[in-house]
């Protein structure tokens, strides 16, 4: 089948794994995951990146859209797995002369299109909570001179929405509007708490929504209402978010719990076909490049991954579809093709020395703890 | 760790694994799962029986709690597999001279404590819809005589519930109460839909309930409040219901979507550590052998499995019980030690030809959809 296409996440988080469970997304941001991104270096993202690369591969994962910073250790990252891959610089208010996006724009310069056409570089605006207005419009403006798409987080949480109808009387639908955001391609992550009014904003402009479940449970944001999104015509794709918040990068456990959760009313939602077109072709279409990937027909790029059927969970063989969404194992993916380039092989990484990666990323954390 | 306890299955099940998906539980049941039921053979029950005792042993389960027919092949399986079980026969009203009773007590008398004790027999009547209050009180007498524990489906859908009030002007739990069965030890399935009455009288008895958070979710039977019941200080155990309606029997799935889900209001519910513990010695309890397994400690039985931590999903190991609980794959489980046997080794079966299960298991399936 097509290689799965994660359309949000956080790949230089994944040493804070289990770091910090239980707790609500501002909490969590604010005393844990904050104060530790502070210390954070180059070295640690590389590693970080890695990691999180090899856990997408072994899962299914060919082709993903990032945010994050020091996205250069990303980048190399991906020379060594081959991933497909939209890379965005999170872009946030503390930003003396516009440094983050000019490094954003740089990004753009070196690497677009770059490692065979695999790299493409984004915006990314990380939300309505760590920008304001002006910033946001001067983003918008880059966006159009570059043509660079966009990746936001977008009403993950009621809080996000309550505080920005307070600062601005606005929802953060409306805010991106106003500055101009969606006249750009975009990725809005999440999406959990939007009005009918934000809804027809999205779809106006055909602005792409990301949907994270194990994510947005985990935090309590609640759970988007993947019917009535995918009913006012807009593409939704599919993510896992970080492995901080989740605490995995498996595709595979996504489809599941997005489908299961959504049937809570009603055992018609997100039949096992619509969630696997989520996590495919839908992402395809949400970073731009359906052209090119998301479903495996003639004239495509070969992002392909099989999967095992051979074992007790896939037995008997009744429907293939219901079969990959509700019996697949995370690790039944054998073989995954990126680029029509094979990367693993029989369940062993081509590219990747996977015991020397896990080493340096336990290693890179002990010494991120330490640090003063 | 402790190998987990499915507290709730219908190892019979599995050949209709993805054979109607999409739909609610009593269209699956009547038009669906009880017509290819008619059909099924004695054979068919055993293939099923050990493709599902596979499936649970490469997932780390160890001992599982059954209700189904034909269980004498469910136990000739157990021979060859060697996990522990709660075995009881399914009782419904169509019961002339109450020859299913009288099964059950046939399968109590002959295997008991059979297999180096790691059988046991309870009376299965199947649920308020699908007995009455004289049936009802038949099984409760054979219950006191035999000193035989009981197994339940409860109030897994408001419509047994609406049903059941419209027939007896009583709830189910106030059903199974009057009619006595609470009176002996009992498991009680599913418990979506109960009262703050029905909790206080489970409370009172000591009934166990098994929460199937994967089963209620795809049937659309809603999801039930863990929290609330732990609250009330009912015994809250885990099951992966069959996979028919799952579609598998990994405990690890249903872990990490009874946790995930149970945060949806507030993240400090259902933590990492109370999960595992509905999945282990909570089960134990349930089925009565909390003193022998459930639980790693001096004096009990050697129900242990060894999860592979040497991989990107576990990278780096900040928590291990959040690790258990929200980044395991399902089959990171290497090594499955039953009753002081090595049952999986290496990810390998010592006593199971698996090639041969599901080979026959597909045969049978065949057979069974050709058959008139």
């Amino acid at each position: 089948m097509p290689g799965f296409i994660n359309a949000h996440t956080h790949v230089g988080m994944s040493l804070f794994r289990n770091y910090s469970d239980d707790v609500e997304l501002m909490d969590w941001l604010n005393n844990k995951i904050w104060p530790l991104e502070d210390k954070l270096t180059e070295k640690d993202v590389y590693w970080a990146s890695l990691l999180s690369q090899s856990e997408m591969i072994m899962t299914g994962t060919t082709t993903f859209a990032d945010m994050y910073y020091y996205e250069d250790q990303t980048i190399k990252a991906l020379e060594k797995s081959k991933m497909r891959a939209q890379i965005s610089r999170g872009l946030t208010l503390e930003d003396e002369n516009y440094l983050k996006i000019k490094e954003n724009i740089d990004l753009y310069q070196k690497y677009e299109n770059s490692q065979d056409g695999r790299i493409n570089i984004a915006l990314g605006p990380h939300a309505v909570y760590t920008t304001d207005k002006n910033y946001l419009k001067e983003i918008s403006k880059v966006s159009k001179k570059y043509n660079m798409p966009i990746h936001i987080h977008l009403s993950e949480t009621k809080i996000e929405n309550d505080d920005c109808i307070k600062r601005f009387g606005q929802s953060p639908t409306e805010v991106f509007e106003e500055c101009g955001i969606f006249e750009n391609k975009t990725i809005a992550a999440h999406g959990v708490h939007l009005s009918d009014r934000d809804l027809e904003i999205l779809s106006k402009y055909d602005v792409s929504v990301v949907h994270n479940p194990s994510s947005n449970l985990k935090l309590s944001s609640g759970f988007l209402d993947c019917t009535r999104v995918i009913n006012k015509g807009i593409n939704l794709a599919m993510g896992t978010d970080s492995s901080a918040s989740n605490n995995n990068l498996s595709m595979l456990k996504e489809i599941s719990i997005a489908s299961l959760v959504s049937k809570y009313k009603d055992p018609k939602n997100l039949r096992a076909y619509d969630v696997l077109k989520m996590a495919t072709i839908n992402g395809a279409k949400a970073l731009g490049i359906d052209k090119e990937t998301g479903s495996l027909e003639e004239g495509k790029l070969a992002d392909i991954i099989l999967i095992d059927l051979n074992n007790p969970n896939h037995t008997p063989q009744n429907n293939l579809i219901s079969s990959l969404s509700y019996s697949t194992f995370d690790t039944d993916v054998s073989y995954v093709i990126i680029n029509g380039e094979l990367v693993y092989d029989n369940k062993k990484f081509v590219n990747l020395d996977i015991e020397e990666i896990m080493k340096n990323s336990k290693l890179a954390f002990d010494n991120l703890r330490k640090r003063k």
